[in-house]
Order: structure tokens, then C-alpha cells, then sequence
């Protein structure tokens, strides 16, 4: 099943997804063109994977870690499906980054690596953007290249774990404007999702809507104002956003 | 006035602080010594200063970097006063840094330096330990040293913007097991509170409920199970905390 969360009728609606539907919680029916797309989960907190594809690593001019190099996000960064993110002017290298995103169902402490998709509730779609131009500096914090309002879409809704066979073996595919740029699988992670689970539970306690997102393979190209971004993943669905300027935020 | 967050009487409840007692909101007072403190802010994001005194980063054999180095924590290393912080077994570089920690009042974006304050709700104290054995790596990820459960103490309680005369003037110590290892003042951060709100609201909006901690001065020590550390900030207070092992905790 596929669950979404929707702004409508004056609301925020938890909805499932019924081909080009949306199945209110209280049984409404809407159509998907008529909602603001929302998170479909209030994530807890958001781990990120820098440099999780051997490949794109290798792309950026770096070797790929020999364990997994991660990080947060903070609530600012997100944003929901067919929303806005912004491209701060000046700026002149900023990546899209498509990326399957693990949501954790439960506390997990300690999870061995053949019972981690136990502790999976299911998976959806990120779009990891990056102002590479903010990353130099010896003690490589990445604020200002990661941490930005709008650079984190999330969505469109995220899929039962069950309903997806094999996570470890999905198509990644970006879209700018129509066009093909980036085309990866899971299978090239570096570190998988069942090794991510067991890494991170070995030191700390995951909750509930922790969301782990697995980094992205190569194919990245500069993005401008203007330009529609989709990153899709097989079998759960296509994320888009559009890159906006610094003059639609104004100050 | 001092807000603080206790668990008693089978509930939460916020509470000001009156002298060795604790006023509810609903009016009942109770004991400091009869409740569980909370933090006394749920923070809705953590940032945290690398390296903010130049005299702690030359201690640990650092530069003190040109821009202010931050990076987020996240909920799963919140304790509140007199709590227990873990200490992995195996660790060698284990060391308190007490931190003024800001709270944000409201929502900030692109706040100049001279109206910052106008953003700080109020201050309190941190504990922002690390585990330096897991700081060696090339990118430099700091979850193993810095993200584990319990590492972050926060309390007893808030204080009052306007409780502080110049939180820029404030000495700052630590006692293990009562001795006096760490004495500083926030005279000396590198980048102060006002740099920090303008420098993190340039590129994103800070929300209420944001905490800031702004980084430790020099006179780190290792400390080991069953240590009392108690790190304390003028016209604040004092927070407690005591180093458990892993058999604590169990598996």
C-alpha cells in the first residue's frame, strides 16, 4: 500500500494512494492534482549517506569511505512532493541527488543484520540537493551545502516494506525537464540497507520514522532556476520539485 | 525566572524554579530532589559548535577554523539533569565540554547581528560529551563520537533572555567528582551568539525551540564509570550527570 499525507479540504489528511486517487483516512476521495503534497512522514530524525555508490564518489573526486560516512538533516531541509526548492543565487554547482529513503518502524537497538528489514516500515524517495560550492573546508562540516530550507523533498508517499520484493535491487532514475541524467541501482550501495541498520543501531537508538537516506549513485549535473527535477525509483513511484531563485523567496 | 520540565505526580509538567523547590503550572509545589528533570526544552533541532574557544581546539590539536563549524545532533542523545550518560566499554577519549546552549524564541531568517538577541528565548546548560576514539576518519562524520544515546545533557532549566545581563560574560566550569577540571568564560568563543544566529539564519530558518550549544572551552579530562560530572555556567546553574557502563545499559 501506498501512504500519503495531503493538505486538502482545510486539513492535513493521512491518505492511501489509489492509482491516480487519494483515499482519505476518513474516506473521502480526492483527486491527486487537487492536494498540497506534504511528507508523508514526520521523520524523527534524518540520517544521510554521504558517498554510499563507489561510483559517484568516484565522480566528486573522492574515494568512497571504508565505513558508512553519515550525517543529519534537520527539519528545515524538507519539503514535500511537486513543491519548491530553492537555488540560492550565485551558486554554482548544485546536484539534485536521488536516493531510496528507508523508514524505520520501530526502536532498534542493536539489530543484527539478517533482522534488520524487521525494523523497516517501508520505503520512499528523496532528493538529496547539495550547493557543492559550500564544501570546502578542512573540517568538511556540511551545513551550508546540505542543510538549506527546501533542499530535502521527500515523497510522494512511502511504500509498505512488503511491497517491495528486494530493495537492494531498484532502479534509480533523475529527470531534469524531461530528460534522462542519472540512471543507478541499489545493488551499487556501497553499504546496504540490512549493514546501514546494524551500523547505526550498534551505537545509537533508531525510532520510529527515522529516516535513512541511502545515498545516490553518479550522474549528477548542475541545476538552475527554472528546471524540473523528478527522481524516481522502481516501484515506488516518481518525486519532482522545481528549482525556484532567491527573488520568489525574497528576504 | 527558571522554566524547567519534571516528570512527578504521574505526569509532565512544566515548572518554574523557586529556589530548592518547583512550582507546577497547575500551581502544586513540589521538591527539586522529589522529580525526574526533563530537558527543559524539547528542542526541535540541536546545532552544535566545533571548536568555538581557540584555547580547546589547540588543546586537541585543531586549528580553530575560519568559519564556524556546526553540525546537528539529534533527539536520540538528549538527557535531562541528573541523568545517566553512557560510556561505551572499550573507550579511551571519553571528555565532558560544558556548553552555553541558546535557546531560539521564533522563527529567524536572514537576521542581522545588532537584532539577534531579540531571537534568544532564553539559556541553559549543556553537556555535550564526546568519544574522540571514533573521531578518525578522512570526511570526518562525527556520529560514533558524537550522536550515541545519552551524550547530551541539557538543564536543569531555562533561563530568561532577559535574566542574563551579557551572556558573552559568563564563567563556565566543570567539576568531576567535585574537583574543579574545566574553567573558562564565553568571553572567549570564537564566533559569539550574535555571529552564530546571523551566520545559520543567512542560509536557513532557525525555528523556536532551536538549540544552539556554542561550543567548550579548554580543560578536557577522560573520565570513567561512575564519575559525577557536573558542568556549571554562571547565573544559570549547575547540571549533573553520572558516566554508566555498557552492563547498565545490557544489551
Amino acid at each position: 500500500m501506498k501512504h500519503a499525507r495531503v493538505a486538502c479540504f482545510g486539513g492535513i489528511h493521512e491518505a492511501e494512494v489509489i492509482e491516480d486517487q487519494l483515499k482519505l483516512a476518513d474516506g473521502r476521495i480526492i483527486g491527486q492534482s487537487d492536494v498540497v503534497w506534504l511528507t508523508p512522514i514526520e521523520a524523527s530524525t534524518i540520517f544521510v549517506l554521504g558517498l554510499n555508490y563507489a561510483d559517484h564518489a568516484n565522480e566528486i573526486s573522492f574515494k568512497a569511505p571504508e565505513e558508512p560516512l553519515v550525517f543529519l538533516k534537520g527539519p528545515n531541509t524538507v519539503v514535500g512532493h511537486d513543491g519548491q526548492t530553492r537555488r540560492p543565487s550565485g551558486a554554482t554547482h548544485m546536484h539534485y541527488e536521488c536516493e531510496l529513503a528507508v523508514v524505520i518502524g520501530r526502536t532498534a537497538r542493536h539489530v543484527k543484520k539478517d533482522d534488520a528489514y524487521s525494523y523497516v516500515k517501508g520505503y520512499t524517495i528523496a532528493n538529496d540537493y547539495v550547493i557543492r560550492d559550500y564544501l570546502e573546508n578542512y573540517y568538511r562540516p556540511n551545513l551550508r551545502a546540505k542543510n538549506r530550507d527546501t533542499l530535502t523533498p521527500i515523497g510522494p508517499w512511502y511504500v509498505d516494506r512488503d511491497d517491495i520484493d528486494n530493495p537492494m535491487n531498484l532502479g534509480l532514475r533523475t529527470y531534469v525537464n524531461g530528460e534522462l541524467k542519472q540512471e543507478g541501482t541499489t545493488k551499487d550501495m556501497v553499504f546496504d540497507i540490512p549493514y546501514l541498520i546494524e551500523y547505526l543501531s550498534s551505537f545509537m537508538t533508531l525510532s520510529e520514522n527515522d529516516i535513512i537516506l541511502t545515498g545516490t549513485p553518479k550522474g549528477t549535473v548542475h541545476i538552475y532556476e527554472g528546471d524540473v527535477v523528478e527522481t524516481e525509483i522502481e516501484g515506488i513511484g516518481s518525486l519532482k520539485s522545481t528549482i525556484v531563485g532567491d527573488k520568489n523567496f525574497g528576504r
